[in-house]
Formats: C-alpha cells, structure tokens, sequence
C-alpha cells in the first residue's frame, strides 16, 4: 500500500556541489508528476528551523540545472545537533503539514536526517551530494564527477607552466578525509605522486623516487588530498626543497574553485534519477533511508547503515596510479 | 602459469573516442612496468596489413593525456574483413616478433580482433572505446563520457539562445543505433523531448505534446539520436513546422566535435584502469578477451560475447526521462 | 546643462549575443548610481510596442553575467518597420514616462533606433552587440569575442578526429555577409583555407593547393563562413570530392552553439563599460549616438553614420592568414 | 633596402603565457614562407648561452596552437644579466650563423634583449608575452586574454559556492606590479570590491563597504591583485573578519592556473599578427624594436621606450568598475 505523501519539504544542506539544483529540480519535477506540493527549504536545516521556507516552480528550475550551488542555498547548523533544535524544526513542519522530508547533501546531513526520522512522525529520504564522494552505499554521490573534471582541467592548465619550466608542483585538493579526488584526478593527470589519507607514504619514499628521475626533461606534479598523514603541503613541499636544491618547486592550493561549475552531464543524471527515485520510493511507504546508485541501478539502503561506514578506495586504483606515475 | 608475453603490438581503430591516448600511455606504462616491449601500429588494422609500425615513448604520452583523438591514428580498413587481409596482417606480427596485440575501439574492431585470434596463434586483448557506449558487458566504453559532456555543453549554449528567442530546437546527436548520448544528454541538458533508435515515438505524440504545452513563456529543445526511426531531422522539423506554424523551429546537427575535446576525469581514469589490466591479462595468459568495467570493478569477458549482443537502454532512465521532461 | 532623464526603458533587439546580459546589468547598475529609473522592455521592439514592460532588479542581474543570451529576450520585429508600430511605440513609451530608450543590439535594431530618434521626441542611444561584429565605427561588438573562442573550441575538437583520421573538413561558421568569424577563428586554429564573402576565391584555387600538398600526414580544414561567394558548402566539399577522390572529407554546419555560451572576460568588460557610459551620454544630454570602442577607449558616434556603412577586414590579417595556412 | 636575413633564432622567456607557442608557429611559418632558416633555442637566455638549440619544423606545431606554456620551454637567466653570459650568448649565435634573434616574453625579456642589440651586431625584435600585460606600448601582451578568462571562469565557480553560503571571498589573482587582470576580471566576474596596486584603497573604506550593505541576501567577492598594497590577502581577511564578525569569510589564491590553458582566439590571433610582423620588420632591416598592436593595428616601436615606462589603468574603467560593484 502506497503512503499517501502530500507535501514534501526539500532541503540541501552541508557543503554544496554542483547538481545539487539538477537534484532540486528532479523532486520538484517528480513531485509535479505525482501531484505532491512541494515546499522548498532555505540554507538546510537553520531554514528549517527558522521556518524560512518558499515556493518552487518547475519551469523556471530549468535555467539552474547548468548552475553549480544550490538555489535553495546551503550551511551548517549547530542548532539541529540539539532536540530542542530538531523540536522546532518538527514543529515548523507540522505547521507547514509537510509529511515527508528529502534531504540533499553530505554525511553530517544525513546524519541530522537520521536523527529527525527516528525521533519524530515524518518521512525522512536522504540524497547523496558532496564532492568528497565519501558516502557509503551509493557508487557515487552528486557533484564528484564534475568536481574531479574540475581538478584535472585545473591541473592540465599548472602543467602547461611546470613543464615550459621544469618546475615541481605540489598541488592541494579537497576530500576531506577521503583520496578519492585525489585519487582519481591524479590518476587522469597523469601525476607522479598521489598522496591520499588512506595510505600512508613517508616523505623520504616520494623524495628518493623523485631524486632517483631525471628531471631536467620535464615536469612533475604532486597531488595531495587535503587529509594526508603528512603535514600541511606548504611543510611537505619545504622538507623537499631542503633535500633537492636543484628542484624547482611550487605549491598551489585548487581551494573553492573545486566546489562550482557547471555540473557533468553524469551528475546531472545521477541527480535527475535519484531526485525522482527519493520521491517514488516516498509515495512507496518508504522512510529513513537513502537512495543511491548501485551496479548502475538506483536502489535505496537505511540511513543508518549509511552514516556509520566510510567508502574505501580501490586497491586496484591504487595499483594503477603507480603503474602510471612511473 | 603465466603466458611469458614479450612483445605487444598496439592499435587504435574504427572511430576515434577522446581517452584513446590515455589507453595508449596506459598499455605503454605497464608494459615499462612489466619488461613488455611495445609497438606501435598506426591506422589500425590498416597499419598492421601495410606494416606501419612506430615506437612509444612513455615520457612523451604524457603531453597526449589531454588530447582527445589518437596519436597512433584511426581508419575502418575492409581489406582486414577479408582472409588475405589478416593472413598478411598476421605475417607482419610474426616478423616483427610481436605475440600479443592489444585493440582500441569499438564493436567493429574487436570483432575484427575476435577474427584473428580465431585463425592464427597470437593473443589479442580488446580494450572498448567508442563515444557511442554500444559495448555489450561494459558499464562504460571509453570517450562516451567526454562526448556527454560536449553534448551537454553544446546544448547549454543552444539553450541561452533558445530561451532569448522562444525556440523549439531539434538536435541531432551521434550514438549510431544507440540512445546512449540521446538519453543521457536529454535528462542532462533537461530537454522538452527525447527520441531514441530503442523506442518509436510516433511525430504526432511529440507534436501533440508541445501543441497543448504553453511556448510563450519559454524554449524547448527535442534531442533525437541520429538512429532514430523517424526519418531524417530535417523533415521531422519541418512536419512539426507545418503542424505548429506558430513555432519557431531550428534544427542543429551537432556533428564532429562530438569526437573531440580533452578527455574527462572518467573517461581518463577508465582507461588509464582497462589499459593497465589488459596487460596484466595478457600476463596471465588470458586471449580472446575483452577488459571491461562491471559494477565499478575491472573484469574480462570473451570477446565472442561481447560482439553478438547489444547494451540495452535502462527502463528506469527512460522513464525519470519523461518526468524530467515535463 | 545636462538633460533630466529620469526614466530609462531598455531592450535587447536582433540576434542574441553573449554579453546582454552584462550590458543588461551595466545599464542597471548605472541608473541606480545616477537616480535614474529602468524600465524592461521584453523582446525587443515587439515587445515595445505591446507594451511587455518589466522591471529590473540590479541584485538579481549578478547571477546573468555569466550567462549567455538576453534575459529580457529579443525578437526580430516586422511592425517596427512600419510608420505605425512605431507610432505604438512611441505612444507606449509616453504612456509609461520613459524618457530615453537604451537598444542592445546589432545593425538591423540600431536603424530602428535611428527612425525612432528621428521621428518622436525620445532621447535614444544604442549599444552595439552582434557575434557577427558588422558594426561599423566600434573596434568591437558585444559578442564578438566570444563567438570567436566558442569556434576555435570547436574547432579544436574536430581537428583531434580530423587528425586521427587524415581527414579534410569543411566548417562553416556563422557571421552574414560579414568574414570576422572565419578569418580570425581560422588563423587561431591554424585552418588550411578561409572562405571569407569579402575575398573570393576561386575553388580551382583551393583545391589546387590541397591537390599539390601531402595530405598523407595530417588533416586540413578549411573554414567557411556562411555569407561566401562559392555556393553552399555542401556543394563545395562536393565538388572539392570529385577532384580529388583520394581526400576522405566531410562538412560539418557548426550552428547556433555559436550564439550562446557564458561570455568571455573581454565582452563582459566591453559591455560594463558600454552600458555604463550609454548612460552617462544620456545624462549628457546625447541622443541619436552608439556608444563603441575606439582605440581603446570609449567614445560615441551619430547613428545614421553607423548604419550606412560597414566595416571592412584588415588586408594585414588575410595577408598573416595566407602566411599561416602554409 | 631589405637586409638580407639568412637565419633567425627564436626564444621565449620569463613567466609562460598562453599564446608562446602560436607565437613560435608564426614566426616559423613567416620563417618558411620568406625563406629564412630558424633555429629554436630552448629555456631563454640561458639555453642562448649554453647552446640548447633545436630544430623546428612548421608541420608538427599545429599541435601546440591549443596548448598552454610553451614549447622551446622558458627560464629566467641570471648569467645574462652579465656581461660575460652576454658575450657567450653572442658567441654561440655566431657560432651558428644566426643573423636575427626574436625573443618572445614580458619585460624582463626585453630588457635583455635591447641589452645584446646594444652590445653585438646582431638583430634583434621582441614579441610582448606575459599575463600581467605590463608592457608599455601594445593595447595587449600575448596571454593577458586568455589569463583573465581562466580567472573569470574560476570566479564564476567559486561564485556559485560563495552565493549558497552566503559567504565573503578574498581572491588573490596574478599580475606583479599591474592591476590589469584584478581590474578586468573584477568588471567581468561583477566583483564587489577590487584592489589592484595603482590605487590605494584603506581597508577601512572596504569594510565600511560591506557592513553598510545587506550580506544576508547574497555573496560578495573581493578581488585581489598580487601587488596591492593592504599587505598580505590572508592579513587582509583577518582584519575584515575581526570587524565583521557576522560575515563568513574565505581566501583564495588562484595561483599557477592562471598561466596555462588553451590560449584564447583573441591572444593566437594576436601571436599570429605579431610573430608574422617580427619577420616581416627584420627583413625591412629592423632591429632593437618590439613589434605592437595599437588601435588594432601591428606596428614596431623601439625596445628603449618600452622599457622605460609602464602602462597604466584607465581610469574610467575605475570608475566602471566602481559602479558595477554596487
């Protein structure tokens, strides 16, 4: 038997990423589709407790979906980690007589959806969507894509220079505690060396290689995920500076720029399939979990298998991207 | 027991797919890493009949990482279809000491590749990339991703002029007999209407539906994939022209800078993964094969399975397609 | 003495180019620093003289800068043409308080501004804004700059499967009777022959060079810009075809991506310092004047001037770009 | 009369721009097409002293047109700064019977060469490269175009991030001493407030700025360039943020990929002109001159009055500049 969902309340909240509004428009659109009025939530859950909540039109969601961001904007809330916090974001709710709520954003979000479905009567349905791509269950998650195309773009352009000039690079990606942009985007980029949090390398090991190639032909590039066991990057590229002189050594840090742009044409699909997928499996009874994509399938898990794992690298990967460093 | 491979030979044939260079550096970078020696066959199958053979260099292929096309060129080659074609093919990798060849393209070169190794003793490994994604047993062919994205971003463009006009576009993307880049790009690019070879639209539903939708307020685009079944482009705009002469109606058939442009993050690291592990399979004596990306893992299927059937189009996707379009 | 206005009304006329919408908001922003208020004139003159008015909200503008296209739409508007549209016209903007029109826009919209200036008491000036760049008496037009680099990325893109291939292209690009677009997108992406309408040349021309080069090694493209003398393209690569039957050549149309697209530093500069000094002229007490870009800096020029003549290409640039087609 | 030059050599040096190597195809295709041998001469000056010369052939750079940095690759020399470096640098040139020397840089560059053309009879002509477009005497210096869309484009990203956060953001962008790419950048990205080293603003103003407007509704954005003079971006943050405590605040440094990239149509039009008129002047029998665009024609002026003076801001682009950040 079908869940007769009426209204839904539509939030992102946590860090943004591109396709979060191809996500908002997916909802709205399957919302429409379905006859469910659809509320839209400000700045995640400090709107949702504040009660700054506003229309949604289909129509005009159409010039969003090229737009990185999210329409509906995007921040943290300490409040919400309260019960008084969620006490009054239920209320707000009630009020509203929103009956189902879809959540788009990271781990702490869907973590904060968690607690909200377990405490009070209301649907909850979470949407992966964060660049560091470090949610379990789902193969990937809204705004990975395009934030890796953006790190190689990134990297081709500082290639350009290292190479005209010989020069080693050190370059800062984000990922939070995850490889997984660093990873892939130093694998694409054709780096000499990946540094991500999962493995540990020692300084001395990526030195001795470097010092052991010839680097009077061309360029080498560094890629360091921001989680690394090895010091702030400005430190790492120094203690390489002091044991090869005769190396030309830059840092750049890509920063904010990871975070916006247009959205790939794969994030706008996974988040078109589960922005729609969040609200059918709504109007199927369903609750507390999340949908995802899986072996190329959507498919939904419980939020709480979700927010207590952590996605791991792919030892093959990281066979790969040595083989290819060479 | 490991099949001691010493020599591989390397081509890219059929249509050129952006990520064949990055396929190439990788097949060049593991045989380095596994003492294979490797060569080089320009124009495909061509190139091995008439003996164009070069040599890589793996320092060199890292400035190709972000080209799109292939530096070892690409042709369709019908003297290979025929016995005296790969007899004579067969002799130059014989004379040239060459015992495994590794293949670069799509369907019609991996039956090719199927052929030779059926007749004479030479191990082949195929390695899938056309930008059409119509490889059966792969989640992915290498290029398909980088043309989404020019298509969407071509797309976006024609939206911005679309909307400032009130257009209704019809766009011609390529995808041979496969919606693939129809359907993708359509949900991505958030077009009014999508028309794939898969599934038969009668021209009146399509008509039908902008006839009763208000165009005044906005653009609509209608992508069709170039296999569609409704007769060419041209004719089916000027049907819908003569049917809803208040339109404004353009056609665009995107064309050739589809194949191009520098490969994405994905479609780099596909192949930088297949490359490396055709090479590990030639190493464990497997022939016969084509590598493959199944559920985000690399594998290997017999290439004689691979050629006799075709990837379907997800019923899923087709329908958040349609909900999408709305 | 500088003139009262008061009121501006302000539309975007003609073909759509990337940079309207930053004059958009220059003009805006203008008003606002002066205490001038701005009327919205939707889809050009059709929309003046229907009396689709609209307001602006500087605010909002920011998130259109990087938006290709006109948010206030434009139309090409046969009832302009005629003594009575303009009378509506006139009668409209009076009704409303307007007291200076601003029109955005390329050849066809500032002659209409011209009439209207003659024949009512309506301070109007123009900006000019066209990807064609026919402009006369402006070094460039709004537009201009990034259609440019819209076609050399195109371009780009089909020289890597050009190359791949061996193949010759025929491209043709948009740009009326005018060559801007070809001759300097060819000499950026370093094309093989450019078809300009200002320059015939006689095809034996063309295919004799192509005939006495080697083609073996390398592609050729040839690009073309759509108001030239030597019939349509198709015919033309046709032709080229039958003479030498050994070229594998193709055409591609690349169309209307090259209207579109977010606009490139130069326009959004150009079109900040247009619209505001668009405004300032006003204040000044101008009328009947296009503000442009000489040598450098800006400057404005008598209308009937403007639209009486056309600009031509500089021999010095087809000179270079015969020396770089070797 | 027309000096006989037999034999070019052909350099770039200081900072990379994009555009070095469409400038280097030019020259050599003027090269061929006038006859004239060229010699390429790897790493600047310092390959001129020790001897790094190198062949170029006009077929194969058609594939660097698109590629940032550049290919006979860069250095910045201290052993020509003497007299000694100087003599050797002669010394080799004569060695090889190079008659004509063309360097192609920024200001440093030039003041190098105008040095040798003193000292040796040897000719000499520049070619203005450099991002930062500080080089008096040309409307544009190969590279500026495409660095300030890098740096627009990077902006309109972190645009998106900033405007769902509601947050402040000071970037950093490149240009020495020269507020040109800041000024630029800044009208096009719709910049809030912009620093460039010309003009002083005191923090103060800047922050009375934003505490007299209304944060809540939206993002702001400070553009920053290297060489201004309120210290340090990160000091400058820190003092905002102390008296603003409501506001989030953000830093970015846009760092090195402001250099590399695909080179803009505008900036390899530009080399093309430019490099062409460089051969064209030696073979008039020019010397110690560089080759300009002025009022979008080429022209030559002497290397002594290019470095001997800067070129400065327009001030009514600060004044546009002002306005648009309303």
């Amino acid at each position: 038997m079908e869940r007769p969902i009426k209204h839904i309340g539509l939030l992102t909240s946590g860090g943004d990423a591109p396709g979060m509004n191809a996500a908002i428009r997916a909802v709205v659109c399957a919302c429409e589709h379905y006859n469910i009025s659809v509320t839209g939530i400000k700045a995640g859950y400090q709107g949702l407790i504040n009660g700054w909540f506003t229309s949604l039109d289909s129509h005009s969601l159409i010039h969003s979906l090229c737009r990185g961001g999210t329409l509906l904007k995007s921040a943290r809330c300490q409040a919400f980690r309260t019960q008084e916090g969620r006490a009054q974001a239920w209320q707000n709710l009630q009020q509203s007589g929103i009956d189902a709520l879809v959540v788009i954003g990271g781990d702490g979000s869907l973590t904060g959806a968690a607690l909200l479905e377990q405490e009070y009567p209301v649907a909850v349905i979470g949407i992966p969507a964060t660049i560091d791509n470090d949610i379990f269950g789902t193969d990937a998650c809204i705004g990975y894509d395009t934030a890796t195309n953006t790190v190689v773009e990134a990297i081709d352009k500082i290639h350009d220079t290292a190479a005209s000039h010989n020069r080693l690079f050190f370059i800062e990606v984000m990922g939070r505690n995850s490889g997984f942009i660093a990873l892939n985007a130093g694998i694409a980029a054709g780096c000499s060396a990946i540094l991500v949090p999962e493995h540990y390398q020692p300084v001395d090991d990526i030195i001795e290689r470097f010092a052991s190639c010839d680097m009077a032909g061309d360029a080498g590039i560094v890629i360091v995920a921001e989680g690394h066991q090895n010091g702030g990057i400005a430190e790492l590229a120094s203690i390489t500076a002091r044991r090869l002189p005769d190396f030309d050594i830059r840092v750049s840090i890509l920063g904010h720029i990871q975070r916006g742009g247009s959205p790939s044409c794969a994030d706008r699909v996974l988040a078109g399939r589960l922005g729609v997928y969040a609200i059918e499996q709504l109007r199927r009874g369903e609750s507390g979990t999340m949908v995802a994509l899986q072996h190329q399938l959507v498919c939904s898990l419980p939020l709480h298998d979700v927010i207590q794992q952590q996605p791991a690298l792919q030892t093959e990967q990281l066979r790969v991207s040595r083989i290819l460093a060479m």
